[in-house]
C-alpha cells in the first residue's frame, strides 16, 4: 500500500495484517522504552495534516499516531490563511505544501479530492502517500479500519469476525461508516448484517445490491428491539441531521426504535458488544457506558492504533515492529 | 498530586518542592547535554491542551513546559472545530480525546469545569491527570503557584517569604491571582498582607475572612503611596474592565494612586521586588522595566519552570530530577 | 550573523555559505541516521512562529525546517487569542512571548517591526534571536535567499551566478521578491538584469538607482518575448491585484506579454530556467510544468533548506554540519 484513499484497498489479509500490527505496537508501548523506540521508527519523517474540513476527533486520532511513531506534523485547517486567496489553485496549493513532507493525511469535503491529490503528486518527481482521512458524506477508510480493529479484538476469544451477526442502527442512509465497515465485513465468512432504520433513512441500494452480488446474507429492519436478542454486534449511529433542509427529517424520527437504554439492553445477549462511531445523542444512554459490553470509548483508542498500523505499513517499517 | 485543580492543593512542603524542582530543571536545562536529558524524561507521555478560553500566554507557558520534558502537545482552541457541533455533550467532547493523551490542561470559561472532568475522568477506566490552566473569573492556581517561586527566589538571600509585607495593587475584586496568592501567602510564617484599591475593587470580604480566621494580619488602603515605604514586595494588577458593563467603573478610577511610576517608584524599599502577573497597561511605566527591582517579566519564566515542576511532580519523575 | 531582517545582511560571502550549509544538510538528511542526527543539532532550542500575517507556505517552510534541526515551535497566527485585546502593546505580548522561546520566526504587516521586536530585546537581559519571515509589501529577506541558493544550483556546472542574464516578469512594483532578489545578484559579477512589466507596474526607481550607482547593467523591457532568447533565468511573478483600488490596473494588463506558455517556452534558450516565488496564476501554464527548465517547484523545497541553512547559521552550528 502506498497511497490510503478508501476500503476498496483493505483485502482480508491487510485487515488481520493491521490488526495484529496495531497490537503489537500497543503492546510495545507500554513501557517507556517500548514507547521511545516507537517515537524512533519514523522520526525521520514528517506528516502534513490537510484538514480542511473539521474534524477535531480524527484529527486528533491521526495526529497521537503520528506522534507515537516520531513523526513530526504540521496543521493546515484553514485554507483562508493560504494562497488560495491569491487566486491559486487547490492543486498548486497542496503539491507545494507536500514539498515540505514526506505525507499528506487529508480531509475534504470534496468526495474524491484525496485521489486527485494522489493522482497529481505520482505525476511529479517528489510523490508522497496521501492517506484519506474522511470526505464529504463518502469515505472515511480509517473509521472502517478501526470498525473492523474493534470487532475482531471483541471475538478473539470467539473465532474472530467470521459467522458473527452484525446490525447496524440509526441514520443509515447518510452515515458513512455503515457503508464502509458493511463493505468490510463481506471479506469475512458468513456474517449476517442487519438495518436497522425507518424507509427514508435506511441503506442505500448501492450496498445492498453489492451484497446481493456476493451472496451475503442481510436484513432490513425497522426496529432495534426486533435485533438485539439476535446480533453479536449493534453498530448504532447517529441522526445526521446536518444535511437536512428546512423539512427535518428528525421530527419524523422515533428515536426509541433506535437507541440503546437501560430499557432494552437487558435484551442483547451476553457476549455482543455495543459499538458506535461517536459522536453520540441520545442513540445510547449514558448509563450504559458502564455496561462492559460497551465498546465504543475503546473504539476511540483502538482508532489511533489502528493509524498507527496503517503508518506503519505505508512506510514499511512492520518488519521492525513485529519483530519485537 | 493527580489533578491539579485548585490552590488548596498546595500545602507548604508542595510550594517548597515545586520551587526547588524548578530551580534543579532549570539548571539542569543549561546544557545542551542537560537540555536533552530533560527531554526523554516524559518523551513517552503526551498532552491535550485544551484551551477553549483563549490565552496565549498561559498556553505558550504549559505548552514550553511540555516541552522541556519532551511530552508531545495537541491544541484543542476551538470547540467550533469538534463534533459538539453535532450535538455531543462536552463531557463525551474531552473524554473523546482524553483517549489519545496522558494528561489535559485545560483552561476552559466556566469555573468548575476542570473538576468536573477530573471527577467523570476518574469513574473510567483511563483516568489522566487534569491541569487547571484558568477558570473564568476563578482559581488559575499555577498562577499562584510561579507567584509563590518567583517571591521565594527574590527573598532568597533575605530567609525566605516568612515574616515578609506584601502589597496587591489595583482592580483586588475581580483580578483572580491576587486571590489565589494571598491564600498562599498564609502557608507561610507571619507574611503581613496589604490591598491597596478603591473600595469598589476591593478584595472580597471571603478572603478577609479566611485570614481573619487564620489570624494572619493584613491591611486595606487606599493609595499606594502609603505602602511602598513599606512593603517587601508589590504586586500589581490591571483594571479588568471587561467584565464591566456599560457604565464603566475606569471612569472613577484614579490610575495615579493605584500605579508605579518613574516619580513613586524611589519611595520603594532597596530589596523590594516589583511584581504583575501582565498584561499590563498603564499600572507600571515602561521606565521602571530597568529598574534591578523589577522581576516581573522573570515572574514569566518563572512561570514555565514552575509548571516544569507541576507536570514532573504529578509524572513521578521528580526524583529523577532531583537526583542529576 | 545574529538576527536576520533585511537582505542588506547577506554578503556575497555569507550567500555561499548559506547555499553550502543547505546541501550539506540536505545531503545528510538523505538517510534515516542522517535525518536522525540532524534533529538532535537543535534539540536544546525552541523557536515562536509569530505569523500574525497570515502566509501558510512560508510558514511551513520555516516549521520544517526548523523539525529537520529538532527544534520544537509554537506558533501565534491570531493576536486576538492574546492579552492585545486586554490593552496590552504588542511590544509587551511579544516579550512575554519571547520568555518562553529561543528564537522568533516573524510575519508581520507592519514593515519595520521584525527589527522594532529585535531592537527591544536587545535591551532587554534575554534577548533572542529574531527571524524576519516576511513584512507587508517590504522586504522578505528569507525568499532572496532561496532564489539566490535555487539560481546557484541551477548554474553550478556552468560557472555559477557571474555573468549570468536575468530577467524578472510581472507586476515588479509591487512583488517584493523582484526588488530583494535584484539587490542580492548586485553581489555577484557582472549580472545583466531585465524588468519586463508594464509601464505602470515597472520596478520602483529607487532599485533602478542602486543599480545605476553600482554601475550594474540592466534593461526596462516591455515584453516577455524580446527577453526570452537572451536570458540564462526568467522569473515570473504574479499580479499582485490585492493591493489595488476600485479601478483595477488588471483590466489593463496583457497577461500575454507577461507569461510563459507552451507558446512561447520554446523561445527559451536550451540551458535557462524558470523561477517563480509562487502562488502563480497564469504567468505559467500547467503544462509547462513538465519543462526540464522549470524549476520553481524545486525553489519550494530549496527554500526549506535554505532557511535549515540560516537557523544552523544563526544557532552557530554550521561548523558541526560542514564536518559530516
Amino acid at each position: 500500500m502506498y497511497h490510503c484513499l478508501d476500503t476498496s484497498q483493505f483485502d482480508r489479509r491487510l485487515l488481520e495484517e493491521i490488526s495484529e500490527l496495531a497490537d503489537a505496537a500497543r503492546f510495545i508501548s507500554k513501557s517507556k522504552e517500548g514507547a521511545d523506540w516507537l517515537s524512533g521508527l519514523l522520526s525521520h519523517k514528517r506528516a502534513m495534516l490537510y484538514f480542511v474540513q473539521p474534524s477535531t476527533r480524527t484529527y486528533l486520532s491521526f495526529l497521537s499516531a503520528c506522534q507515537i511513531l516520531g513523526m513530526q506534523t504540521a496543521d493546515v485547517r484553514d485554507t483562508s490563511t493560504s494562497s488560495e486567496v491569491k487566486g491559486e489553485t487547490e492543486l498548486d496549493t497542496v503539491r507545494t505544501f507536500s514539498s515540505y513532507y514526506d505525507a499528506i493525511i487529508m480531509r475534504h469535503y470534496k468526495a474524491n479530492f484525496a485521489r486527485e491529490i494522489a493522482d497529481m503528486l505520482d505525476k511529479t518527481n517528489r510523490p508522497v502517500p496521501v492517506i484519506n482521512g474522511g470526505a464529504g458524506k463518502d469515505q472515511h477508510p480509517t473509521q472502517a479500519l478501526l470498525d473492523i480493529y474493534t470487532l475482531r479484538k471483541s471475538f478473539e476469544q470467539r473465532g474472530g469476525i467470521d459467522h458473527k451477526k452484525i446490525a447496524f442502527v440509526g441514520d443509515l442512509m447518510r452515515g458513512r461508516t455503515a457503508r464502509s465497515l458493511s463493505r468490510l465485513l463481506t471479506r469475512f465468512e458468513n456474517v449476517k448484517q442487519y438495518f436497522v432504520a425507518p424507509d427514508f433513512l435506511q441503506i442505500d441500494s448501492g450496498v445492498l445490491s453489492v451484497l446481493d452480488r456476493l451472496g451475503i446474507s442481510y436484513e432490513l429492519v425497522d426496529d432495534i428491539h426486533k435485533v438485539l436478542p439476535e446480533v453479536d454486534a449493534v453498530y448504532l449511529t447517529r441522526l445526521q441531521d446536518e444535511w437536512d433542509d428546512q423539512d427535518k427529517t428528525a421530527g419524523h424520527y422515533f428515536i426509541e426504535n433506535y437507541a440503546l437504554t437501560m430499557e432494552n439492553v437487558g435484551l442483547l445477549r451476553q457476549h455482543a458488544v455495543i459499538m458506535h462511531p461517536l459522536p453520540r445523542r441520545q442513540e445510547i444512554s449514558y448509563e450504559v457506558d458502564s455496561d462492559p459490553r460497551a465498546v465504543y470509548w475503546r473504539q476511540v483508542r483502538n482508532g489511533m492504533w489502528a493509524r498507527v498500523a496503517l503508518l506503519a505499513k505505508i512506510f514499511g517499517v512492520e518488519q521492525e515492529i513485529k519483530q519485537v
